[in-house]
């Protein structure tokens, strides 16, 4: 049967829908078919099994999280300091939260890959890239911190997104106390340059 | 049936096994028995169903990464400054990483509380009152850094953690950077009092 892009990426994105509204035991192909509202043996067609199926939704939740490059373009307009970092990760942390489905569905794709070795090849690849294209962006444009420090801003992030989505109450004492701004400023000294 | 608490804690620890081995899919009662080596049943009688058995699971891992009292006296005499910070955020690493069945399950249950309302009130009381613990502790204690920097630390371990045990080779590069002492060292001053 021919295939197209589209349709998979459909697909792929009903596969995260059903990840985040059942977890990962209640994926299947057929669940994926119906949740995409395409007859029964659609997915099939574009997934050999639900191990494929795993393997290219790591690669479709990274797209997802992706900022569109015109907005990269234009929020780095502005002077490379700390305001300018805490803007980008306000940034990562809307559009992650915009995208509940595909942080949670990332979170299964982590457990399963505890579990499966094929998958956590692919998932550890995925995201030790996210992590070095994180590294490199930030030296590049010359951002204040160096190579630890965005490692650093990385771990927050993840650690408050994953409260956030999973028990938000407990962060939610902090909600006033804008948390990645604070982080930002303590983390960051307002130059390039650290001391010691 | 006559109930004891040891073998409550036991089947508790059996089902924090098979959460993290098989996932929440591969948790049933039975499976517990079995991981237990107890006659199936046995879990039934302890726990009025699987939902009963997630609530208890929480409460568990809680306690299996609490410190034991007395290596907590024995490191608090050292002087409250930024080196006795980084000590205790090693002994945390090191807790968690020598119970990555209990942070793996814990895992699990996060994901099942963003599916389960009653599950996710639990969660949410068990993990609020560990940060707010650690925020106490950590000022009584005298120890360098606010409330917000307690917060901080808390979500890059968190984030560390998460990382460390579901894809190990995303921080492998840093291995032999020294992650918490450097993120210790750069969030606090070497005294109480801060800047700004």
């Amino acid at each position: 049967m021919r295939q197209n892009s589209a349709r998979r990426t459909a697909l792929l994105d009903a596969a995260i829908e059903v990840l985040a509204r059942e977890g990962s035991r209640g994926l299947t192909l057929r669940a994926v078919d119906a949740q995409a509202g395409l007859p029964i043996g659609t997915c099939s067609n574009y997934f050999r099994n639900r191990d494929e199926l795993l393997l290219q939704i790591a690669g479709r939740t990274h797209e997802r999280i992706t900022p569109d490059p015109d907005q990269v373009t234009q929020t780095m307009r502005a002077k490379p300091d700390r305001d300018l970092v805490t803007l980008l990760m306000r940034q990562l942390q809307g559009r992650m939260e915009a995208d509940r489905a595909g942080y949670l569905a990332m979170l299964e794709l982590r457990l399963e890959a505890t579990r499966r070795p094929g998958l956590g090849r692919e998932l550890n690849k995925v995201l030790s890239q996210v992590l070095e294209d994180n590294v490199r962006f930030h030296l590049d444009a010359g951002l204040p911190g160096d190579r630890i420090d965005v490692v650093v801003l990385y771990l927050v992030m993840h650690g408050m997104i994953l409260d956030d989505l999973t028990v938000p109450e407990v962060l939610a004492p902090y909600a006033g106390a804008d948390l990645v701004g604070e982080f930002t400023r303590r983390l960051l000294a307002d130059d390039t340059v650290r001391a010691g």
